[in-house]
């Protein structure tokens, strides 16, 4: 029986994936035997968070490298190809640079390259949760009431997580007592994925609907916001899930701390702000579905941004996995890699 | 055919609702014959929208004086299970206390003139609909884009609507160009009643999830946000469905004006500020039940308040059927009836 905690387990030629779209429901696995299997992961969602869709494209990389007809041409397509999944989340956009760093680099053995390259990027990543997990710990007093939003535990990562990965470390060593979670319209990451991940760890955890932040913060006590990140540019602005720049507005006004937590493969340094990071817009029929005889009216525009930008001046301090950052954000350190 | 842009339609010993649950997709009338019909129809949504649940309330009352057995001990009976209905919006103690009053009062032909007085009390707020869709014209410039939030319109009064009947108004005098309508989680009556009713009259309409608004606000272009009201309190301070206060805040921080539009039968001159007004806790199975496998995980705690409290300073205006106040609202005006 796998574990569904560790969602990306690599198999010597193929890669097991939790099917997240399926949480909490059922625990389905999907088996990728190629690069283009893996695409179709992510631009599902079958994977998704951003630590987790950067680990699933080296994977993807090192799969394409494995297959009977594979060449460096061969290779390289399938590294654009993963390239296009998705816009926002930059991790991807750092894993395939990696990738292809390898590729350019390699003479002989690549596959054998390949494929140490994805577990050392899986593993790099899994030690950046447990390291931001230590880190974070210095944010907190005791037994702490935590909100956050989306989904940022096991699921979405290599490792245990990046927010709630704190939030889970913290948890175990008391200086964390309960859990709000937001649903996160339209795709319930936060309903689906973050409760069951609570409850996983037996974490008091109460969910509420993204709607109702305000009237939490205004009637019960919230110690501290923690959330992920999908990338982040070079002055601190931070796009992630959408409803996030509104919990940090929301936070700023009860001044409760809001947190991020990201690995520093998040960060985009040739972004001066936030204004330039593409924001994917999804289909109108996640947002439809769950209302009867809605996408039947034709003249009803729907619009469906799936992150929005948060800036800097609203987040208290980022934890990575080089420590704590607090304002100015101006010199965010350099990707040691 | 009955028109549904009129909700609450009374013919002499019965009363016809509009089932809202079942909009968009289908247009379904109860028919009520007993108070308990009416306390029902309210209680289960049916009916929403406090101005609407008023005017229920008071056919609700016409009922019991209609039935067979009907004394006044078994109508004051009825208005107190009428009561009982729902515990925030304020429209519905109003409605109640004034069809007391003409029970206390009346010696003979008591159900004619409790008919009587429920047929007055939907005239009344008819009438005030209309009053406040012209006030409220005052309020804006030419094509404006407006946000507004759950359902204000027709089916939620008596009329053609509060903060959504301005909005109509507006956009006839082609002072409002498009309108953008948040789905409103958990019972989506954004989604469901305000779109339908913005498509029937013909305005441009374009759905967001309750957690876009902050990236909406920092993206496009929106000029006012119009939305009604569950109970003011003397000082201002406004419930309304659970989000209108983080939309509040959000309006306040991109400078937009956010205005309240509601009769003055919403206002509870009981209450120094917004702290005392009862806030209704609904079950969680409305938000549960879009996630299969949630409701089955006994650990999670779901907390669902139906509304939340804006504070008066963070109001522009009130729009009522006496006109346009602004702060202070210390001195909100009496209610003349």
């Amino acid at each position: 029986v796998r574990d569904p905690l560790n969602a990306l387990q690599w198999e010597g030629d193929r890669l097991f994936i939790l099917d997240q779209r399926k949480l909490p429901k059922s625990i389905v696995w999907i088996e990728a035997r190629t690069a283009e299997n893996v695409a179709r992961a992510i631009e599902t969602l079958a994977v998704r968070g951003a630590p987790a869709i950067g680990v699933a494209a080296a994977y993807g990389v090192a799969l394409a490298s494995l297959q009977q007809n594979a060449t460096i041409p061969r290779i390289q397509k399938a590294i654009d190809r993963l390239r296009s999944t998705r816009p926002t989340a930059f991790n991807l956009f750092d894993a395939l640079d990696k990738m292809e760093a390898v590729l350019e680099l390699s003479h002989d053995d690549l596959s054998k390259r390949l494929i140490q390259a994805a577990i050392q990027y899986h593993q790099a990543d899994r030690e950046a949760c447990m390291k931001m997990a230590r880190a974070g710990l210095k944010l907190f007093g005791k037994d702490e009431r935590i909100l956050t939003y989306c989904h940022t535990g096991a699921l979405a990562t290599g490792g245990i997580g990046t927010a709630l990965g704190v939030v889970k470390f913290a948890f175990a060593k008391s200086r964390v007592c309960e859990v709000y979670a937001c649903e996160t319209r339209p795709l319930g990451q936060g309903a689906r994925l973050t409760v069951w991940e609570c409850a996983q760890a037996g974490i008091p955890v109460t969910l509420i609907c993204d709607n109702m932040i305000g009237a939490l913060m205004s009637t019960r006590k919230i110690d501290r916001v923690l959330v992920g990140a999908d990338r982040i540019a070079r002055n601190g602005d931070t796009s992630n899930k959408i409803g996030t720049y509104t919990l940090a507005v929301l936070a700023a006004r009860h001044k409760i701390p809001f947190h991020i937590v990201a690995p520093m493969t998040t960060i985009d340094y040739s972004l001066r702000s936030g204004k330039a990071i593409p924001i994917e817009e999804r289909n109108a029929d996640e947002i439809t579905r769950i209302t009867p005889g809605l996408r039947e009216q034709k003249k009803i525009k729907i619009w469906n941004p799936a992150f929005d930008v948060t800036p800097a001046k609203l987040i208290t301090s980022f934890v990575t996995e080089t420590g704590i950052h607090t304002p100015p954000f101006a010199k965010l350190p350099v990707n040691p890699t």
